[in-house]
């Protein structure tokens, strides 16, 4: 069971491989009720996700085969681990067989890239979460994965949060106007974060009561000090490092006392993942052909 | 102009970035009619990709700024390039940046990701290819972006030409059997491609006259003689090498004088680039703020 | 100019009118090139709203007409103020003539009856303010009609604002556990509206901190006390009154001191305004025939 | 069940509430797998109308709550009547409540009120009728509402019925011309309706042998001259009169002995209808928050 | 300019032509930026149907190229008449070419095929009409061919009209009763047809005063018979023969004096006609290969 | 069960049919609870295509009705065989009939039709099949009725194999160059097939390596001659024969010893099929009155 724009997202992925005539190989060379079954298999250690789509994909294209989960969205598998087992022909398996692999191992690339970065991070007080940097369409599902993956979601889009930028401080004149606007115009309703480059920017920041404050391409010994700056003047404030920040560097960045650490790196060229399909047909089992995250995937 | 099928692309990936009340941060500082001015820079070296993409979400958010290219897609850019400017309403452009730059920095990812692998090949008779192990929903946009980059298609879907693989070879009995049945079922219409991955196999399949052949998985050495062994048998048959293929081992692989080298690193996990967007607004210049392959685009 | 939700709106608002043979009447009685002058007149006084989607209703049906604003969405318009005059073929600005006053009929009713509210209030501190209670697939458009009519927007739906209500009270077991749970969930990210029925409740949901309270369907008594415990207790505490408001009642509640003031009245069961198309023909002009708040448009 | 344009309406409705994150405050808040039991309840007398899309809405949100209805569309429900149970998970329950609602409350109002006509001219001979002033999206169930409250349906759109108005009488050069070209267009197919302001249209009208004439914004005393007229000039010839009725004036019309009165009052402005949800989780009832004519519904 | 719907027709027609890498014979082939001029040529007498969907079709391939009507809907070309010519970029002529003429070739025979019949009863008083015997899909724009062929329209689908058949006589318990709840259900709104296969259900149906009756199956003496009572019993009434009517047959059915003949043959399978496209390129002229009622169109 | 594809199809050809209030006439005579049983049986001999579709139909009129197949797509029914029968309420089968037949008689007439060309080349080595020029939106449909009437399909779309056709010559400068672009584009991945109209285009078609050679709008002695040169300069060269091939002429082309014969006779004006649908009510049973190739389908 899955939601109207997820099964738009499968259905609009299935026509990218099944035109035409479909599936011709397959339709030449598999019986019709040939009866087959595959394993999806962990290849690598990763945090699994998109097994709702990996299943809905198999529905559309061959209802009658049984898609059954042996763990669960979220879930960390060893390498080796039997992620889900499929069972019905043989044919309609292949026909499905490229674009469930191409969700889960994007989906769980997200999830595995996630936990790396929460990982390095472990103990510090500091959360990582995602940006807006998404790949067109697949926004929803990268978002549920960074969570499975252990760290956080910063807003969805531009409508669930007021972030005040460089280019909003611009067009108003600076923190002071641009957040007395803000606060003009629906000061009730959202909480507001502002951008600051300099200290400066900072305490007129905390001063007009920004509740989050983006401390942006900031290198750590700055970092450092806008932190104890910003705790003075108000020991609650939420403040968010940003830009340019990867796994090697994160660490030290969550060390210098901020509460966010927002990147792209989650989400935007996260690497896929190692998993794949093994099928057996007739009974018989053949090595697995399919996914991986260097396997070609003709 | 835009085919309907990208244009879907476009506005999905809208909806993504502005449900409900859209870019309240906008609308709450920019007042409504500032012009402004923003430029598309890449920021590193990069194959453009994605600008038809861009323009289009532009127009649907503020049809009254002009979108003006400076390069075209397939263009090489150095960094420092300013590969598209717009003029128009600042409220737009805010509304727009992300969604334009999420296409172009990845559909260029894939670009100058190929051009890598082009590169990589260069003087060898082999043309690295890419496969179906692409993004759900953007394919064909991926597929223009290998293009772009320097390296070839393989076929599009599993509807546009016959590749017999591993499992087709099990359901059928083998090579020969396997091939057999594609004769008989439609052999005047397409080409065939047959895996193999032992020499046995190779010699079968070139007996049974398959048009291509995929010579999966194989090290440097066994490679190469079976590539030896296939061109004494029918030089002209196509070979193509796949599996675990990457930018250190490609031209290895090419030099063992295959004609195809397949791999999913051009499209799945393809870096994003280094490409941002600066605006300026009322007439003055802001530091560029969003963008690039690391910048966060919370 | 219209979004690509606002198009789909129109589009299926016509298909509602237009099936089968489409406007039969006119194609049987209207010669095809009879040119028609129609004006949109205001028959009371109004806040209009709906323009954009009247003329994209009208560029469907009948592209070489031209659809002119003589006013503007926003605007409070007199009785018999002009609001619009369409110039074009006669027959297409007939089978156009009621989707287009259905809009505009409509959202115009909503943005006039927000104008009684915001007038009811007017001088005093508080902002009258919508709900989610508004006609399936009309929301965005309904709550435009609600700011041109002066009053406020209070969240868009479930995703833009924690709005902690009886329901999860109970879930969680009580104010202090609830917001316990919305601080560890995602603490940095949006304000936490509770719903309180009791100055208990009250009391424990500014300990902890919550940015708005809504005081639901208390009487006007203990409304005003509450609002002074709150203030109190933390002058800047954003406070909603909510429930049973009606145009009679809600400046009464406004003078209780609260910053807010909710009702589903100025969305579901605003009543139509009266605004009707004077169409002549062939230079001459006709009564008026359709439109208006209690005329029939059969 | 449902067809596929409601199914469409239902998907439509609740992207309007559960864009991005969705409904956070009941993921924050309420346990996954929290039992929820929820009663609809009529909260005055009401004449339901929406059920099957309050179950779609459901079974789109949490497929494993159950909804039982406990009456039907078209039943008259006393205050108090349990109108339908739901049982599943608190939070998926939570997440469809409003948009159950609107529906609800939105169409049980149009038969609610489409009831207080029915019973207004009760014993005349009358039937009133609805119009095409509907709310664009709804006008099948805003029609299918009016029939459950006992009134009865004009035409459904341009397409399914000639209506002969003013502009067409113009633009033909009278009810004589107009009627002509009706019969020589497509004259076997359909009954014409021909709208008439005076005595002497009324007279060429039924000369002319239109099947239905509606009598225009008559007062009564004119109103019932016309029909006596008719009836003289042919008895069965079936009369509408329209324009400017509402409760407090409809049985004076139905008085006059005219067979249809047409009114937008039925469909465009009906007073929501006070219908709620009381939902208990984990085994205790909380008392009942959403809902209602005049409740919030933030 | 075309409708929504058929905006959508064009699209998926489109799409079935042109998935995976689109045109890529004309891709490998045909220079980006050479120019074509194309002539759309009537093959033999015909009536012209479709002109908006061509033209349609060939904007959305390629918006630069121009297409020029030099006839229209409805007209009759003489074999040799240039219906169209195109100018514009040959690889887009060439993409779209398929698809124009497929829309040409089926409507234009709809239309040419009513023609016969229209030709077949002039002057004879009665109508050949169209039923819903249609392709699916096409409906729309066959019912337009039938009208531009000179046939006429019988009722669009199940809802513009009552035709109370065989199946419902037999539900209802023969013709007075299904006629007595057909005046019950909605009595004052739509005319009634009636098909009766008897002299005495035709009796009955002009006793109950059925507005059209259909005369099913019945042989020419038969039908001449049924004519006579039915003209002597009420003058006025329409009478509809239908069933097993050809081109060979429908004079003779037209001259039993009947008002209108209902045939399947002007919509399924109407045979399409020979109309085709010459395309020259870079100024040079090909001779035309495309089109015609029996080339082939690989 | 059904695709996404068909799905849509099946739903916009029942928009067609139930717009506005639907089925009027069933809904006004036939009890909504009546039970009926219906036959859809086939009345000539004819090779069944559609049953998935027409299932479909009626599942979503009327999901409480049983559809169950009596043979299946691809069977050859002799007349009088009964296809399908259909047991439930009487009301939905008469909504769903007119558009599951319309499914049926269209494509099993395709299939019948083909069936027809494949019987008449038995016995020779050549296979009839199908061209792209088919009924805009059927394409799929259509080309399934092909298989299942025993002839072949050609390529689906413009992407799914290169043929070279005149104006690709043209453009190209003549088949070496024309054979020499298509090598060079992509040389590996498809068989191309090249169109030639004289002996030395076919000469030079073969010395290029050409995969297949379409002999264009060549008398038989011609045919022959080519045929005979081409065997001799490469005896495995396949053959196709196209253009103005009908059922009388096409046994004799079969045996010029051609591989191939392509003909859109097989899908665009295939004639409909003989085949309806008897419904019986309440347990008596009527005539059949629905379907056939030439009974009127009002």
């Amino acid at each position: 069971m899955i939601d109207q724009a997820s099964l738009g997202l499968v259905c609009r992925a299935l026509a990218e491989d099944l035109a035409g005539y479909g599936d011709i190989t397959s339709a030449w060379t598999v019986p019709a009720e040939l009866p087959g079954r595959a394993v999806i298999e962990a290849r690598e250690e990763l945090v699994v996700c998109g097994l709702p789509l990996a299943e809905t994909v198999l529905a559309q294209i061959e209802p009658r085969a049984a898609f059954t989960c042996l763990t669960e969205d979220g879930a960390l598998a060893k390498a080796g681990t039997e992620v889900a087992v499929i069972e019905g022909p043989a044919r309609g398996i292949l026909g499905a067989e490229r674009t469930m692999l191409n969700f889960l191992i994007h989906l769980s690339g997200v999830a595995t890239q996630s936990r790396r970065f929460a990982l390095a991070v472990e103990g510090t007080g500091a959360t990582v979460v995602d940006t807006r940097k998404t790949i067109p369409g697949l926004r929803a599902w990268q978002k549920r994965a960074v969570v499975y993956g252990g760290c956080g979601n910063h807003r969805f889009g531009l409508f669930d949060m007021a972030l005040v930028k460089n280019n909003h401080l611009e067009a108003a004149g600076g923190v002071r106007e641009a957040l007395a606007r803000v606060r003009a115009a629906r000061p009730y309703y959202t909480k507001v974060e502002v951008e600051v480059e300099s200290e400066a920017d900072l305490r007129e920041a905390i001063a007009c009561e920004a509740d989050i404050i983006m401390l942006d391409n900031q290198d750590l010994e700055s970092l450092a000090r806008m932190v104890r700056v910003a705790r003075e003047l108000r020991p609650g404030v939420v403040l968010e490092a940003s830009g340019r920040v990867g796994l090697a560097t994160v660490r030290a960045v969550a060390e210098t006392g901020v509460d966010l650490i927002s990147t792209s790196a989650l989400t935007m060229g996260a690497p896929p993942v190692d998993l794949g399909l093994t099928l057996s047909v007739g009974g018989r089992s053949a090595a697995g052909r399919e996914g991986g995250a260097d396997a070609a995937g003709r």
